[in-house]
């Protein structure tokens, strides 16, 4: 590269695709041996070297090539192919099959009559010429554990089918017994419009895609542009068990021979649901004459929402056949063992399981976990292992309620609570080149670090870090993990810090749907692959450093930190009197703590004067630190979720509940309840500063 | 009435339609001689006896019988007829005839092809078997004063067409120029849209009704509800010109042989403008395929909307025949001789011409103005004449651009000026039972207290007052005067207090289309006439004292508190830094003054120290305060607007600028002309308080 004139070395400097091609220093890392931080950094340039978009479309290919929803042929098929392309990379392979209690799609069939007239609706998308996956297969939509079964009767339109809107249809004194409910998805997880409907004595439910959540209302439509058609419908699941993964199995594996609940006791749907598009939703809507709806309900439909009939009933039939069963699936996960400490793990992980093609959901995050698999493998036969173990992890069954993960985090439940450093999830990651990333407090600050080292998509004169910022005004914009994904099991099960990686931006919305195929990914999200070479890119980096760092690279202040924002989020700025007063100041004293030992734990490594059986003695103060967050009971109605810090909420799915212990007894507005979970706090925070004692005393010894 | 039972008493007290059946207590008539207000009261309560729901029906049935837009035979059978009913009452009947230049409806065709595909489109409403008026005649849809010829070209989208819509466009680089403009009604006034299209260089223009604004978004629409349907369209005027009234003859009567403008200098629409409903709207806008558009610009039509048509123009073709000339027309008065007063005169003021059937606009005010008529005429038979001149006016040609009051108001200007009390106007008044006002300041004590003493309309047991100050929360919502109806001429050119009154609150909106039938009046409004009965009585009782009080019953100081609050809304609560700090100490001094002269004078003519040629001497005052706010050079570019105190927005025609020669000048940032415009106020306001001296001096003298 000698010789070469100043404007061809800037051309190569700003050439895209090059990971390291910036002007800026490269940052700081925290906490590491000077004498490391070269060899780290010259190991990064060469796993991002690896990741190729070329790469990343053939994996698509392969991993979209049919429908396969868990169980089915199409799955099996996929979890063959997944463990293969692992094997051809040299790494470990282990194909970890389990036995879950799962839908079987037969049958379903929708009808509305009006008078004589007499319209069947659609349960499955058009065929599109443009769309060569659509052209041949279109797997029929449904919602995973709705009853079997035939429900009749006149329609009640729900809203979006919260909480409150149910709450709104019972103030109005509109009753939906024995009614087919029909509510638009949005706003919360489609198994609470299932359940609120079911608890007031629904015969059916329809949930249906509006126009004015994702179709013409937000953008142009698929195929012309990337968002939701007359056909969309949104599958997904309706299971609402207070604990996720297989049904039968809550706490335990799901081996073949494991002890298994009694199916009819469980709070599983009971009545028949189906979702649908809009083309069939506006066969019905459109026919009612009632009640016109409330402020904040009227849809994009072309037509006034009403509530309900009136005097003139709309008489729709819903038959669903969807027989459950104990059926086989498997997770399939790839690991490249540690080098010092191969008992010590970082696990990478994603779904493979899709409702239908999988293009963006889950594979869009597939690929990216591909190709930093490929990247670590591809090291580690040039025998630049990584200190600690890396899993990664193709999760099966996660659309039928994060079963795969969840299972495989019972199975391993001991080695992840000693020894799982972190877990990294990808599914439906590259979906666009605006990177976003939830993540428990603790590994926010080496994320956050990764993407200061990485270029941005589809402008590589600046980093990762620079344009997230710059979407957040100043601040990276993190995201609280909740439900939702495979992290649950890592995370509010077992207290393993926890992150989502992922990229948004582009135009459309295919979500479980039959167009979530190849060719919307590429005409939506694009042809270029950018966005999953970015995520590719921070993942290695960020997953090396997880890996690598000879003091794990936790930030032990921010948690407390955090935590003490969502207090405030609870409470208000309101004076001492509220009852948490008492827990706002303690974390305030922890976090000084946290703070002091972090800065002095960082010194101490980076100066070297810590490090072998002692630094040991420090990574696993800190792994037990974070799992100071877990409560043996659980919380109240749930005890899988063990996290005091975080958890779904539970009158929604979606979105997290922070501190959801507190937050559980400040809705309950029972001042005793508060109390004791204020108590619950302050015993974690004791045990939290033992730890944060025994981690200042380990810095400070010479 | 004596031996009744308490309990049939009370039903008594509660029953509908009695305008006494009040529990409470009279309010106060402030600035009356306590020997008078017994006698007032009496009138008063003989007065509203006379309105029933019985007689507006009929006057509805007389007046809507047939379409009768301005010049056509309907317009001119109903004009007889109007007079024909005044000289029925026995009133003095004045038929003021003039001549405008106004269009004639004689064609208009609109197309649209893609490839080759043509299709017409509709250019009027759909019959409707339910609605016996539309049944016979569906009168075609125009824009007054668009241009006649031919438009063609591909399509733009520029959402309201407001001044901040069309910036939007040109921000976007989306060219209009030789373009048909497709813009949404609502937001300013149409008018506005035709200009600043036309300033772009589109050859043509359509407005249509968007079913968000408007139609099933709203509510249910007609004939099941009330809202616009698919096939309503919106008529009305485009004129801008810089005055109302005839465009020939501003400042002058438009009389047979006025001197005249010549047509071609003025700066009328010079290009075709046709309004359509949303069927028509929709064949359009759906078949656009260009670049989409910003947030806030998609409307309630199920498709995305764009902003042009990219690579696949859309052909539209707008024929216009619309011939303009001068035609004959009329307003017709009814006039009840004042007793002791007669060259001092209330006007009472709506509209007679209507785009269609007119049920709504102006009837459902003209119903209420011919009952308040009946009942002032009944009265004077009995030999009960006001002590000043009432004149009930049925304004001609409103539609087209408020010509007849305008003429009318130029014809009268040294009487007006020097003797009118008020101008109340009723135009659309009686369209639900939510009374509303927007009023010149002077007039608010006393429509707040003729409110004060009727019953509210289907909820006897409680006061106009009351039902308005609840939806206000506790204060009286006025609203601020502007232009786009009748008041114009009376208020914004010669300084004469003004006011609407009004009633809101039915489900649907007919407006200037063909539906504005009795059919949907009766269905959306309502079969009882309660609306129109209480302002009938509103109107009876706001009259009566405006027309009987020896002491004008203006507030002095309401207009100065008012023009404080409409300063800081123009400023905020800035400190003294700016430039109309001097005229807010000023006005903070005058209203001071106005305060302590009002008090005087109240006391001075309730205690009797003030009568007979002195009060004369003090109503003279008054009435040079309130013309005091006019300027003689009007405003800049529009010196007929003469008012200081309200004009319309000159950018969007409907909304009300207040103190608008200085809101011009701040929206010019133009620190001299500022500068100026505060000494204008401020040179007002020293004649003001001349008047208040005087005003101060006779409440003194003994």
């Amino acid at each position: 590269m000698r010789h070469l004139a100043p404007l061809v070395l800037l051309a190569l400097l700003v050439q895209p695709g090059l990971p390291s091609a910036r002007a800026e220093e490269p940052a700081a890392l925290p906490g590491w041996p000077s004498e490391r931080v070269a060899g780290q950094r010259a190991l990064e340039k060469a796993l991002n070297a690896l990741p190729s978009a070329e790469r990343l479309r053939r994996w698509h290919d392969l991993f979209c090539a049919e429908p396969h929803p868990a169980g089915t042929a199409g799955d099996a098929r996929l979890i063959a192919a997944m463990a293969e392309a692992f094997r051809g990379m040299g790494l470990e392979t282990d194909v970890h099959e389990f036995f879950a209690y799962m839908p079987t799609f037969e049958k379903a069939e929708l009808s509305v009559a009006v008078g004589q007239v007499l319209v069947h609706l659609p349960l499955r998308e058009d065929a599109l010429p443009g769309d060569p996956s659509i052209a041949r297969e279109i797997p029929p939509a449904f919602n995973a554990y709705a009853a079997s079964g035939v429900a009749a009767g006149s329609v009640v339109y729900a809203n979006y089918g919260t909480k409150e809107d149910f709450e709104r249809l019972d103030a109005l004194k509109v009753s939906c017994k024995d009614k087919i409910v029909i509510a638009r998805y949005g706003r919360n997880y489609r198994g609470f419009k299932a359940k609120f409907a079911e608890a007031r004595g629904a015969a059916g439910l329809l949930l249906y895609t509006d126009p004015a959540d994702s179709g013409y209302v937000r953008g142009v439509p698929y195929p012309e542009g990337g968002f939701a058609n007359a056909a969309s419908i949104q599958r997904g699941s309706i299971k609402t068990l207070p604990y996720p993964g297989d049904p039968l199995t809550p706490f335990v594996e799901a081996t073949k021979d494991a002890k298994r609940l009694d199916p009819a006791t469980l709070a599983l749907p009971k009545i028949p649901v189906q979702p649908i598009g809009w083309t069939a939703a506006r066969e019905i809507l459109a026919r009612m004459r009632g009640r016109e709806v409330p402020k904040g309900w009227q849809g994009g439909l072309p037509l006034r929402y009403r509530l309900d009939c009136g005097e003139a009933p709309v008489h729709v039939r819903l038959k669903v056949v969807q027989p459950r069963s104990i059926q086989k699936t498997a997770n399939v996960i790839g690991v490249v063992r540690g080098a010092t400490h191969p008992d010590e793990m970082v696990v990478v992980g994603c779904h493979l399981d899709a409702w239908t093609f999988g293009a963006g959901d889950p594979h869009a995050g597939s690929i990216v976990l591909y190709e930093m698999a490929r990247s670590f493998a591809a090291l580690a036969k040039q025998g630049k292992r990584p200190a600690r173990t890396i899993m990664f992890a193709n999760w099966g069954a996660e659309e039928f309620g994060i079963i795969g993960s969840t299972e495989w985090c019972e199975a391993n439940a001991q080695a992840l609570l000693g020894h799982a450093v972190a877990y990294v999830n990808l599914d439906m990651a590259a979906m666009g080149p605006d990177f976003r990333s939830a993540a428990a407090p603790a590994l926010k600050r080496v994320i956050e670090g990764a993407t200061r080292d990485v270029p941005q998509a589809r402008a590589p004169e600046t980093t990762v870090h620079a344009a997230w910022s710059k979407r957040g005004e100043g601040t990276v914009p993190f995201g609280n993990l909740g439900g939702g994904s495979d992290h649950v099991g890592f995370y509010c099960h077992l207290g393993v810090p926890s992150c989502s990686l992922g990229g948004g931006g582009s135009r459309g919305v295919s979500y479980h749907t039959a167009y979530d195929t190849l060719a919307w990914y590429r005409q939506v999200v694009g042809e270029d692959y950018e966005p999953a070479l970015m995520l590719a890119r921070v993942g290695n980096v960020l997953v090396s450093r997880l890996a690598n760092a000879p003091l794990v690279p936790y930030t032990i202040q921010r948690p407390f930190a955090d935590a003490r924002v969502h207090l405030e989020a609870m409470f208000g700025k309101a004076a001492d009197k509220e009852p948490a007063a008492e827990l706002r100041t303690r974390l305030d004293v922890v976090r000084q703590k946290a703070a002091r030992v972090e800065a002095a734990l960082d010194r101490a490594v980076a100066e070297g004067r810590c490090a072998g059986a002692r630094l040991d003695d420090v990574n696993r103060q800190l792994l037990s630190l974070e799992r100071a967050w877990l409560h043996r009971d659980g919380l109240p109605g749930r005890p899988w979720y063990r996290s005091l810090y975080a958890a779904s909420d539970p009158h929604s799915g979606y979105a997290a509940w922070m501190l959801p212990l507190l937050r559980g007894a400040v809705e309950s507005k029972d001042r005793a309840r508060i109390a004791a979970a204020v108590g619950v706090y302050m015993a974690a925070l004791d045990k939290m500063e033992a730890h944060l004692d025994a981690l200042d005393r380990l810095s400070q010894e010479e």
